[in-house]
């Protein structure tokens, strides 16, 4: 079709809005047109706009849109360009960030200094993992009473309250660093998270001949006063899918290296009677910037409350 | 962010397409890549993405996309074209198509000739309307034996199976044409639709700065052995609406006249005793063409089974 044509029918629709949002009216009818002109480049037929219609329907029925947008690479894309606008106020340096995923719970257990993560459930198969490290301030200096908000997979790849078969806030605590800026947490190595089976985001990526993996991580938000936010996560070193993430959050520097402990007085330091993984991990953050984007992202987010949790 | 810089971001995604489908890869990355640039170029916060992706989810919980889809022209866009084609194969004339809409519902009645449409709940306030007329080919003659599925909202503006308050199938028939290629129904003058409050199509529209009404219509499938099915609606002339549809489905040639009938001979005649109104209208359909684009759109529809009206 003329694009003439096109863009005679799209001045008609833009004509009937009257007052509204500025900025939403522009995105979208900028939206329009590019899906308009990919409609016809494409010769997209009735049927495949209303499969793409039910698609649309189901992915939101199975909540799968937080997945589908880090898998088509939008969440890595807002983080691109987050650094970029960073880096040209000077914001430089400090631990990267990643995505954050869908799947933060809000109102974990908050703890000073040190935390146990897991409930216990999976020992039997798991690998015991002990992190530590200190959060920094640019020049290297501790930053005490710093929140590290810790929150990662069991061994099948799920994660609680998603998985109502876990304990509320399995594998999930808030840490509060002492006053040398200190955090420490014990937990199981978790594995790799896989998108669910049949579901939306795994179907899209069938059909771009992809898988829906991503190597083991543990995801983190290190928040302090007059700093600002970082939402980032740890790779598991070794994983197979270390660099072949579905979500494009692998990145340099977020890898550190897990080392096993055999040592049998570190083990029993630890009131253990196995070997453990230790990963040791700083984080670096960066102080609060009056022109800076904003640090904080504002997304609907799972909350377990405490009036829930005490009925429980 | 410089274009390159995106496309060479694009490329380490879609160099991790292996297999898959060749067609669905093609038009998902055109439309990643057109988000990409449209996120860069408005400059599209995490905020406002992450309210983008809220959206999507809820207009699938609310089962809207298939109000969405018309309201921003994609149904009516969808008919330019299969017109446009059309009439580069030599398919001209007849009556023209329009929008389907979402609320069509599958295993309506079946009656011969004639059909009373509504079940009587609204005959107080109601306006009863006969509607009559022929099935014909592109020569004129009459098409015998033709089906004309119609359906149509009662005075709130609301369809039956949608609104469970209504009878099953109510407003909702299934016609076949008589031996002279002719159908009648009798029923209630509907009302406009309008958007369901505060839902997602509704939030879109109110920040586009537009309304969410359409002219009172009346839905209509015509289907005949050896034709092209036919998907139309004619609008109810006098409505405000009528040139200001929110789905931009009105069209020359689907506005017939509707004639208030007092003769109290006629009245008599249909069993009445008031005035009624009366719309006269021919459909005329288009033989099957080999190379003509599929007629008969395939999409997920409402169906009322029998076992299920038995049951009930």
């Amino acid at each position: 079709m003329e694009r003439s044509k096109i863009d005679e029918f799209l001045k008609v629709m833009e004509s009937t809005e009257k007052g509204g949002n500025e900025r939403v009216k522009q995105i979208v009818n900028r939206i329009v047109k590019d899906l308009f002109y990919a409609i016809d480049d494409f010769n997209v037929t009735p049927d495949e706009f209303w499969t793409a219609i039910n698609y649309l329907t189901e992915a939101g029925q199975n909540q799968e849109w937080g997945l589908i947008a880090p898998g088509l690479g939008f969440e890595h894309f807002l983080d691109m360009r987050l650094d970029e606008e960073e880096e040209k106020l000077g914001i430089k340096g400090g631990t990267p960030r990643t995505i954050e995923g869908p799947l933060y719970v809000a109102g974990a257990p908050e703890e000073y200094g040190f935390a146990r993560l897991d409930d216990g459930t999976e020992l039997d198969e798991a690998e015991i993992v002990f992190m530590q490290g200190q959060v920094k301030d640019e020049n290297g200096n501790p930053v005490a009473n710093a929140r590290v908000e810790v929150w990662h997979a069991n061994l099948k790849g799920n994660y609680s309250y998603f998985d109502s078969s876990q304990s509320d806030f399995n594998l999930r605590r808030s840490i509060i660093t002492d006053e040398n800026g200190r955090y420490q947490f014990r937990s199981i190595m978790p594995s790799g998270y896989s998108v669910p089976p049949k579901g939306s985001t795994e179907i899209l990526l069938d059909a771009l001949g992809r898988h829906g993996h991503r190597p083991a991580h543990i995801h983190f938000f290190i928040s302090a006063e007059g700093f600002r936010k970082l939402t980032t996560q740890i790779n598991i070193e070794g994983d197979p899918y270390l660099w072949d993430d579905f979500a494009f959050a692998s990145r340099e520097g977020l890898v550190p290296a897990v080392t096993k402990i055999t040592d049998e007085k570190l083990i029993a330091g630890k009131e253990l009677d196995q070997p453990y993984s230790s990963i040791d991990f700083d984080f670096s953050i960066q102080r609060e910037h009056q022109t800076g984007p904003k640090a904080i992202v504002e997304r609907k987010r799972a909350e377990l409350v405490e009036s829930k949790r005490a009925a429980m």
